[in-house]
């Protein structure tokens, strides 16, 4: 009996990346075969990719780095690596099984051998959707949850500013801080995502930073007292305003910095003193290391979603052709909630 | 019986000061005659001044705020403020008496009336050095001891860098380190404050920052292994050299940021995208907020001069007339250990 050979489309990177990346950096082709098993004797699983990821830190994959850098370079020719909820098509693990449903890193192609399943985490609710997996129940998910509880030590009542508020971590990030009894307010990039934050995502207030010339008289209008939280997603100029309105003792957890991933030099932040005259501790996390907790974050979160307490929104490309303008979108703020790719639906 | 009354030489700031303080921003002046007895009824204390304590943020009480900064500006005509060592001369309080010792918030003058004794801290050892109450024991030292042991959370044999490293706080930081089994290097801005690093103070190594042209290189030269813990100082270009070479999981102590000191408008700080990807915390800390646990700090470190396990530098500079010289020196770093001044020694 032969094996079962298909095409195997798959999303390349054709040349490193400076500034902005163009989807003319990508290529979907499709070429080369795959066989639908996976080696004899091999402990890998070969699965069907059902979502893809797109998430910012994949910018950091495009350039090529001299020196390592805190992820690795992607592999010119090869599909692109990076998060989704995949299905087993065929297992070499006895206690994987075919129909299995998991996330974790994958191929942006149709089919992918995986050779350390030990690395993908096994999908406990498919009475949510899948989807979800790669956001709400998935990494930039379990990111707001850790970057939010264990990083910004909240207090009920206290003042909590997210930027990027809208996307897939930071409309997490208000929901947590609503649920812990905060004030919440959010900056967006359109009017569009300003009136989902305000009446969709129940963020108190939330202004598109676009339109405001004064970033720092702008958050003094919605901060009178001034921010104990900050939870940075964007970094350079909103983090310097953000300083110079934080409160005694302010707390703010350095997530991300998107406005700076296409910059050759990073700008340059000016108001660090405030660290030390308000005693603010800034902290930087990786999601990364906080995985051995994951399985209690999907329980109490799957459960949030049911009793209707946390709403997720997501914006879903259709097919593998149009997943590099999703991934670029990220960097012009396209996507309105998580970005994600759907690759087939079965 | 008239009332003692003496001359009372002060030093007050003549107008406010944009850029760097210069010594004509100043004047010593011998008008104004003050009693040696407080008012009748009052609870307030008439001080001799001993010795007087030059220190960095005394940079932002010489300038103008509309906004009010985390320190009162000074007011112009009077004496200016700041710590001292200090001998009670008359008392309006029962708990305190004729020559008692304090240290805390005096004038820049040779007799102060404090309104508010309640402020000052009773000196405890008088086997030691009395000018170790400006600094060593004083606010300087207490700001070495919490920002290294409670912000920095140090461990036996990690590698801690100091900046500003041969001055008041950045002396007992390293070691304080070095105490603990760390593996100290310091920078400062001569040869002399190098080779008193290396050859006084025990740090394993010390260089001179004003020699280095590429800072990064300089640290990385240092620490090829990272840097765990930086104890910050100084700010600017340094903090950015350094957020090149910290290590997974360290920890920044912003304690001060005097190369900003003097500017208009501070510089930029383009490296903090390595506080996410090195897992990165930076902590700000003011020592007033830690005053509570001063006791405990001063028999501890009392005790370690005692049995030789620290040592303090110390630059005296001679009578009030040369007290604004030795202040402003703080920011071209005239000062070789730390800086005070003594009005009188009896
Ligand atoms: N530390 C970790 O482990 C970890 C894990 C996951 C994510 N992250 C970080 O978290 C942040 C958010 O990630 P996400 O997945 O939730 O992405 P996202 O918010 O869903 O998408 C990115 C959004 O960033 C905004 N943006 C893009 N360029 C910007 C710019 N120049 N200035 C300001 N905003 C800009 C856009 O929204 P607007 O329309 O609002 O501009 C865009 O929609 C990123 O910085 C990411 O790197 C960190
Ligand atoms: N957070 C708190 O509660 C607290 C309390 C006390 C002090 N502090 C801060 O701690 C730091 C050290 O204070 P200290 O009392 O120990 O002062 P110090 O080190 O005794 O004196 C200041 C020293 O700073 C260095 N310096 C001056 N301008 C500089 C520049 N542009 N770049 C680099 N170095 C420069 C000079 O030494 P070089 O010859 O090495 O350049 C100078 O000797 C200051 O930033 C201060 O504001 C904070």
């Amino acid at each position: 009996m032969g094996e079962e050979v298909v095409r195997n489309k798959k999303v390349v990177l054709r040349h490193y990346v400076t500034g902005f990346p163009k989807e003319s950096d990508f290529e979907v082709v499709t070429g080369e075969t795959v066989s639908l098993k996976v080696p004899e004797g091999s402990g890998a699983v070969l699965v069907k990719n059902l979502y893809l990821s797109c998430d910012p830190y994949m910018r950091g994959r495009m350039t090529k780095h001299e020196d390592p850098s805190y992820v690795f370079d992607f592999t010119l020719g090869s599909a692109i690596v990076g998060y989704g909820v995949v299905r087993v098509v065929h297992s070499g693990k006895p206690n994987i099984a075919e129909g299995d449903l998991f996330w974790g890193m994958t191929g942006w192609e149709e089919y992918t051998l995986i050779e350390n399943p030990e690395s993908l985490f096994k999908i406990k609710y498919n009475d949510l959707p899948l989807s979800y997996y790669t956001g709400l129940l998935g990494m930039p998910g379990f990111t707001a949850d850790v970057g939010f509880h264990e990083i910004c030590s909240p207090q009920k009542g206290e003042y909590v500013f997210v930027s990027a508020a809208s996307g897939a971590v930071g409309q997490l990030v208000g929901q947590f801080a609503k649920l812990m009894g905060c004030y919440v307010v959010g900056s967006a990039g359109s009017d569009e995502k300003v009136e989902l934050l305000k009446n969709k995502l129940g963020f108190e207030e939330a202004f598109n930073y676009k339109k405001e010339t004064d970033l720092k008289a702008a958050l003094k209008r919605y901060f009178p007292e001034g921010i104990d939280i900050y939870f940075e997603n964007v970094g350079g100029a909103m983090l310097d305003a953000v300083l110079a309105n934080m409160r005694m003792n302010g707390r703010i957890a350095a997530c991300g910095m998107i406005s700076q991933y296409n910059l050759e030099k990073p700008e340059g932040v000016h108001n660090l003193f405030y660290l030390t005259t308000k005693r603010i501790r800034m902290q930087g996390f990786l999601v990364s290391d906080h995985y051995h907790k994951y399985p209690e974050f999907e329980d109490r979160v799957a459960q949030y979603v049911r009793e209707g307490k946390i709403f997720y929104l997501e914006d879903i490309a259709e097919g593998l052709e149009s997943a590099p303008a999703a991934l670029i979108g990220l960097f012009s703020g396209r996507n309105v909630g998580k970005q994600l790719v759907a690759v087939s639906r079965e």
